[in-house]
């Protein structure tokens, strides 16, 4: 293809408003096409997409009404997220073709981008490109604000992770591990138990799949209490985190993937909030990405040495997007999961 | 009675531990005796108990697994509390007859007290000496502390109280008026409603129970978000106040007193945390005890002045104690509840 020219392309659309939790139907793939030109006098750029990240919040945005504070996705049109693109054509002073970019871009093979000016543009090419649809992209900045800013670390503290084989928590232990704090993740199956010890550098991990007693397994793994619970799935898990707090502990409130597909909020037991004068805080990554040159300039090196290593599960292409996404739910996954739409 | 005489006690007795929430037959009245004299060579002290303070936590320590954080009290023994009590006779160094005290005494008309240096004694007596059970004691510590130290408020914010009317409420709402704040209390009667718009000086005032939709109550007085909630009732209350903070809101969770007769706590959508990257933190009275000089300083004056004043819904006797303790959880008292065990 060249620039200029009229090509076909492949989008997951969003058929409807999902009824419920979405399932992969509510989404099918079809191809329409593209003008890869900026229309005259627009600072639009035309790109092409290269790697899609998936994200928990994204089956809420399938939804008319959804609770997480994020637009909904608009029915017969593509859907988006963040992912990382190449420029083919610009209007936009500060891009040119062949830019690599990263920002919200749609599932489609080709997109124009009407505000570029959101777009962090890729100066780093020596990491793997699709990283920064995770490690060096959305999900290493909630990672790096939400333990760094919000979870105020120090030297020696006890932290736990739910998720914590997932795009951010192996993340967040990483981080922790590196300031000198003892680290504990739960995940769902058996090989990311062994992906957090082996690979991933925690010192303990389990599954809690296996564990009838959540609470008796918090109490296993810090008999002296939790420090900072890292928060990625709510609920029981959430529940059994507050009643192991230490004093003055801190809870980061990144997601909670158990709650988004239940109608009403499970209930958990505030009021060790109070007795454990627990601070419980909810924070967004766009709060954070004025650091992001901060952030590259701690964890390039750290890639480049090897302390820093990240675990990817990579589908491909657009017609593996649906089931991508909803195979969140189900913890199919093992690492960051993402769609790479197409090479460079 | 004199110093030595042994002298007829009447107590309030936990009978047996609660089976469920608590009932008044839980409780008696009972007489014993006891001996007016602090025992050879001890430094406890003697005291006669004066003002009794009723206090939402207190039901839950009459079961034998409270989740409350606090020791449960003992069968066949009177309970205890924070109250203000005159010493008869002191072993103690710092105490000496005649000296006023306020701390956790025993509900009975006196007591033999084995760790008089817990105690506050009381320099001011221009004030009513019942204040120390509520306004100048653990009630206004409380509101002190949550909300100076745990709420960090500016001048011109948004403050909502839930139980407003209060032992700790009222005083909240007058601290963040003098602070320059738009602030809104919820009770449960017309009657509370007209006390805090005429008498404590708040904004505005509603009665939750004239609400069927909590949410569109709040956000009828706060349109454009609350700054800072000070907690204390939990539940569907807490739930609409987290749909109804402004970004970066704060939330000191000093109890939820509809919570305590649960089995299981209701379920609040604690994603809000995320979307408007809220502060929640629980906190405890005693962390802020070593400022009780600073709070003296600031408190008495604005009292003498006329600039705070102070609710008070006084039992009389301890035969009241029982239906007095209970009845906070019906919301039949109005403003601060004590029992009055006896005159200086």
């Amino acid at each position: 293809m060249a620039k200029g020219e009229v090509v076909s392309n492949k989008q997951v659309i969003l058929r409807h408003y999902a009824k419920g939790f979405p399932k992969e139907t509510d989404l099918k793939v079809s191809t329409g096409t593209i003008h890869l030109k900026v229309p005259e006098g627009s600072n639009a750029v035309v790109v092409k997409n290269l790697y899609l990240s998936c994200d928990p919040y994204m089956p809420s945005c399938m939804q008319e009404d959804n609770s997480i504070g994020m637009p909904s996705f608009t029915p017969g049109s593509a859907i988006n997220g963040y992912g990382v693109a190449k420029v083919l054509d610009s209007g936009h002073p500060d891009f040119k073709e062949g830019d690599l970019i990263w920002g919200m871009i749609g599932w489609e093979e080709y997109s124009l981008i009407t505000t570029p000016e959101t777009f962090f543009k890729i100066e780093h090419t020596d990491v793997p490109l699709s990283y920064y649809t995770g490690l060096l992209g959305m999900a290493g900045m909630t990672a790096y604000g939400g333990f760094f800013e919000v979870c105020s670390p120090k030297e020696g503290e006890s932290v736990f992770i739910s998720a914590a084989s997932g795009a951010v928590g192996q993340l967040v232990g990483q981080f922790a591990k590196l300031m000198g704090c003892y680290v504990v993740g739960s995940v769902g199956s058996k090989e990311k138990v062994d992906l957090l010890k082996n690979k991933l550098g925690f010192n303990e991990a389990f599954n809690y799949k296996e564990e009838h007693d959540l609470d008796a397994a918090l109490k296993r793994y810090f008999p002296e209490g939790i420090d900072i619970y890292f928060e990625n799935v709510g609920g029981k898990m959430l529940d059994a985190a507050l009643h192991n707090m230490r004093l003055h502990g801190r809870i980061a409130i990144c997601g909670m993937i158990s709650q988004y597909s239940l109608d009403q909020p499970e209930g958990v037991d505030l009021m060790c909030l109070v007795h454990k004068r627990t601070r419980m805080e909810g924070f967004v990554v766009t709060d954070y990405f004025h650091l992001y040159s901060k952030f590259l300039d701690m964890l390039l090196p750290s890639i480049r040495e090897g302390k820093i290593v990240y675990v990817e599960d990579i589908a491909e292409g657009l017609e593996s997007g649906p089931s991508a996404i909803l195979g969140l739910f189900n913890g199919s996954n093992v690492g960051k999961k993402l769609v790479k739409v197409a090479c460079e």
